[in-house]
This record gives C-alpha cells, structure tokens and sequence, in this order.
C-alpha cells in the first residue's frame, strides 16, 4: 500500500515526502518506486513551493531490493529499472525544488536519489556509496546521476569501490549543497527551503525545466533556448511585476503558481 | 556615448577595457553591451596579448537593466538578450586570453560576464549572485555561463535561492581562479596576465579557439579535432622554432600575433 | 625496442606497466607510445584485475618528443597524435581500472596520461602542467582530457599559462584521488587497488565501459544505455550470485573474468 511506504506531510508552502519502510532501509522496491513517484508527481501538481524528500529509520534508502531482481527475467528487470528512471525523471521534471533531506546511508538507487534532487542537505551522519563495483551488479543507472553532480575521477572512484562517502567529502564534490550536525538537520533543510520560495514560483518552474534541458547541450544551443525563455519571462505578469516594484521601490506582487 | 560608458587603457602588451558607469553599477544597458562588445572586440583584433574585462564604482555589474524591458515588447527583449550572448560570445571568440577583474558584486549578466571570461581574479570584497530566482524573472540566460563553470547543485543554488556567493566560495567552486584582498587586486590580476602571455600568442589563440569549440563535445570528436589542431600547431613557424630552440638549448622567438 | 622502454610486472592480480626511460625523462615518442599501448592491450587481454600505470626516474612523463616533430611533415604529425590518441583510448578501452601511480613531474602528454586513467595516486611530489601554453605549440590534445577532469577556468588556467599545479592543487581540482607523501605512494596505490578490485571483474568491465561511453551524452540516452546495462547484469551470473548470496546471507563466489 502506497500510504504504509510514503508519507506525505504539507505544512504552509512546503511538502515533505518521507520514505517510511525503515526495516526495509526504505528501498526501492517496485511499490515504493510507485509510491514515491506517484506522491511526488501529486505534490508537484499543487500550489506547493518546494518539496522535501526525507526518509525515516537508520538508513536513507538502501536502493533497488534484491527480492524483485533474484530469478526475474530480463524483461521484468528493464521494467524495474525504466520505472526507477521515471521516478528520477519526475524529480527533475516537478516545477518546484525538490531537496534532499539525508540523515544517513543513501546507497544505490538510493544515491541516485540524493543525486537527482536539486539540492541537497546532508547530516553529519549521512554517506553515499554506489556498492555495485564490489558486488554482482555494477551500479549503471546511479552512476548517470552521480556522474553529472561530481568528477570523472571520483565519480569513478565511488563505482568501482562501492565505499562509502563521508558527508564532508560529498559537500567538497559537490553532491551535497551543505552538511550540518544530525540535530541540527531539519533547521538547515527549513533555512534551505526558504531561500529557494521566494519570488515567482512561475520562473523558478520554467527556471528548473530551463536548466535541464540545457545543462548537457552545446552552448549555443543552450543559449538560444535561453533567450526564449527570458523573452518569455521578461514580458510575463512576474517579470513585468518584479521589474516594475524594482523601479518603483515597492514590493513585488507575484501571483502565479509554480504551474504557471 | 560609447565612451562614457568605457575606457579602453592600453599599456604593454595588456589592454584593459573597464566598464565606468558607476552611478548606473555598471548595468548591461543596451549602449553599455554594445560599447563593451565593441571594445573588445576592437581590442581583439590587435597584437594586444591580454584583456583585463574591470569596472568601476561600488558595484562590478548589476546585469541587465530594467528599464530597457518595463513594457517592452517580446521582440524587444529577444533582441536585448540576443545582443547579450553575442557580448558573451565576443569574449570567447577573442584571440586573446580575457581575464575578469572583480573587485565588487557581480549579478545577474555581470556574474554571467565573469563565467564568461577565460579567466577571473576577485578581491575578497567580490560577490556573485543570479538574484533572478527570487525576483520575477530568472536568470536563464547566466545559469548557461555559471553552469559552465560550477557543478549542478552549486549552480541551481546560486540561481534558486537568489543569494550571494562570497569570493572565497567561488574561487573553491572554480568560477574564480584567485581571491585576494581588495587592495592586492591589481597586482594579482598583472601577475596572472604576465602567466598567460608568454609563447606563441598566435597558438594560445588556436588553444583558446578550439578549447571552446571541443569541451561540450563528444570526446572522440574533441580528439579528432584537437588532432587537426596539434598537427597544424607542429608543423607551423612557432611550433618548429619552439621545439627547435628547446633542442638547441636556447630562448625561442616567437613573432606571430593572436591573429595568426 | 619495446621491452626497453616499458616493464610490465604482475604481481597476483594486479599488473604494473612501467615507463623505463628516465634518461627522456619518460618522453611519449613514437616507440614508447606504442610500447605502452601494446603493453596496456595486452594487460588488458589477460585476466589480471587492476593495471597500475607508472615510471622510474625524476620525471613521470615529459609528453612527445620534440625530435619526432621538428622537421616532420603536417600527415607525420598527424600519424604520431593519431597513435598518441590510440594510446589514450586504449586506456579507457581495457576492462579493468587502471590507476596511474605519480611520483613526480606530468606534463603535456604525460598529465593527459594521467587525466585519461580512470583514477591516480600522487606523491606530494608529483606535479601536473600543460606547458604548451608558454610555447611554441599549444597542448590541444592533453587539453581534452583535462577539460573532462576539472572545471573550465582551472583547465584554461593550466594551459594558458602552462605553469605546473601542485599535487594538493591536483587534488582539489579533482584531477588526481588521493595525494600521499612519496615514502608511502605504493601503500597508497595498493589500498586503492584492493578497493577497487573487489566483487564482480565482469560488471566493473562493464560499469567503465558504459560510464565512458554515457558521461558526455544527453541524460536521458544515457540513463536508455544505463538500463540495458543494469537488465544485462541484473540476469547474468554475477548479478544473480550477488544478490542470492546477500538474501542467503553468505559470501558469494564470483567466477567471471574482466572479458566476461
């Protein structure tokens, strides 16, 4: 049941998902993968501001569960992983930030997570790993999210040891945005989450989408889409809004949603 | 007037084109990126074998100017930021290494500027900030440049939150190369001129050139091209005279321009 | 000849391939260009489970050899960037990891060397430039590997100025894993190696295979090939002995080479 994995808690602007399959290490079984994707792509459809995704118990989440993959045939196994995939892809694709909130071991699928998100807070207490290199199953599709937040070399370093990250280390690559003492964890997400609400949440939506679609492209491609976007922007109610207080030496008004 | 806007200073072999509309912070008026682009890309086209990119007053630039889209029309705006990346795309297609001198706060497409820049030197009084996100109009167009620079997380935090990033944090993000204090500035910025001016100007140009034209490619491409570029550079008169004075155990004279 | 210029040593399932030519300071000339990429080929061909990269004498590598290109004509160049370029592919081609071990200067050629291994261990005496810069001839080639290791503005850093950075420098820049003092380089390399020789040879093989072949393509075809990959190796041997012994609670027994 999708309510006994995932709990979803909305206070003021703010959503916070949470994992809650603490004696599964939270992982990513095919329930949980729909759970947390359905409850995402809900909470991304709201007037919400920013989504927190949290975990509960001693591990953040272990990644993908053994059980569906020992004697699963190929064809059940690409559907395990397309479904992780899109579970990846509506993070991205959900027009708020989405935040990690990492209090311990993300490994796996469940680095991947912490990858994908936008932004990310990690406790003391956390660390990432991408085990596969020292097992069975070299971790691929992790791999594709942690290679594009941190360096060849240590991305590389983290998959062919599968060892552990410490929090500090992850903050100096850079897949974290800060790292804070366990119990000061939910403060630091909170300060995070209030810095990336405010302004329009309209042009922080076409923002986000804006920056995937153009981080992997070439520059001039990635400049004219931009420019097209900022035409967009600029003579939009929040642009002409934000612009017009500015001048006037007044408060902005925005209204939109982060849909539009 | 293109003059009051920026001065060009030329001594040595270092030209400085400095942006001097303190009162306005250096705001990318339309005039102000036309006097720029036209500065520098005069400046390019002489035997000059650096630009120092520098400005003026309390701030090193405040980005584009409101005024010039308060009630502008979309093809107005599409051309104010089409003239933009073509600033930005002038400093990459200069010959000659550019170097940014920030000596205050960079937003918007004045942090742009400098991410733009090959290279960046900034006093510990400097700051760098896409502000767009907490405004009504995102910085779609400088999260390009700075994503460039920075890794994803780092680069959707600057551009969500809106917020400040200190000198010394950029310079351990990599989107400075030397923080100094405020009243070293000068000498920092001329001692790292005088790294990037010595050899052949006319291959650093051919390094610079294909530098860009190569980092967002596929990397077999980017070999074959660099193939192209190493096999040209070798056999030319700089090439030979270097590794031929290299073998002789004497002083190369190197006499080619960043033109050729 | 080949087994003058290069030593290959196996020493249980780890093969050491040597550079042996300290008088040339390690020079990459046409002879040991191919003595190196024969020697890593066939390493990589046998069932050893790391390769060690590494050189005697004061100098790790110096890059080409100056004698191979003065007088040579533009195909003759050409030819020895080709075969230098083969030498690179070679190293991300083979199936295992291969470390390059650095106890001193890496320039040109020699720190592209070490940009392309897929992890390196220096000693604090190590050091890494693109001298070309301050040259007759630019270090296009060795400039695509490192543009692919560290950020934009420290790469044009280096090969502007072609000025050596330092093996802590290296570090944070992400250019290199670890740095240790010179008296404990081999311990160093050695605890690298067990942690990255641990698991599955046939799943590390194709992890590197795949993150080569996905980290500079779109996200989303990367994550297609990443899928099949993780399907392939979720039903193999491998994959399937992994995950049956963690659910059995034993160790498991991993037979495959890195061939398959």
């Amino acid at each position: 049941m999708a309510d006994e994995l995932v709990r979803v808690d909305r206070t003021g602007d703010v959503t916070t998902v949470t994992m809650t399959s603490p004696r599964q290490r939270n992982a990513l079984s095919v329930d949980m993968m729909r759970a947390l994707r359905d409850a995402l792509a809900e909470a991304g459809s709201t007037d919400t501001l920013a989504v927190v995704l949290a975990a509960e118990g001693p591990v953040f989440s272990a990644g993908h569960s053994f059980r569906d993959m020992v004697g699963a045939t190929s064809e059940d196994v690409t559907e395990l992983f397309e479904l992780c995939t899109s579970l990846m892809d509506t993070v991205q694709a959900m027009p708020q930030p989405v935040i990690a909130r990492v209090h311990a071991l993300a490994t796996a699928a469940g680095c991947q997570l912490v990858a994908t998100c936008d932004l990310a807070v990690a406790a003391e207490t956390a660390g990432f790993a991408l085990p596969g290199g020292r097992g069975g199953l070299f971790c691929h599709t992790p791999l594709v999210a942690v290679a594009r937040n941190v360096g060849r070399k240590r991305a590389l370093e983290m998959a062919l040891s599968g060892d552990v990250v410490d929090a500090g280390t992850a903050l100096e690559w850079g897949l974290v945005n800060a790292v804070v003492p366990e119990d000061e964890l939910d403060e630091a997400v909170a300060a995070l989450v209030a810095r990336v609400t405010r302004g329009s949440a309209a042009q922080r939506a076409a923002g986000k989408r804006l920056f995937y679609a153009q981080v992997g492209r070439d520059q001039s491609e990635a400049y004219a889409m931009a420019i097209a976007a900022m035409a967009d922007g600029a003579v939009g109610v929040d642009g002409q809004e934000g612009m017009t207080a500015f001048l006037e030496k007044r408060h902005p008004r925005f209204t939109s949603t982060p849909q539009g």
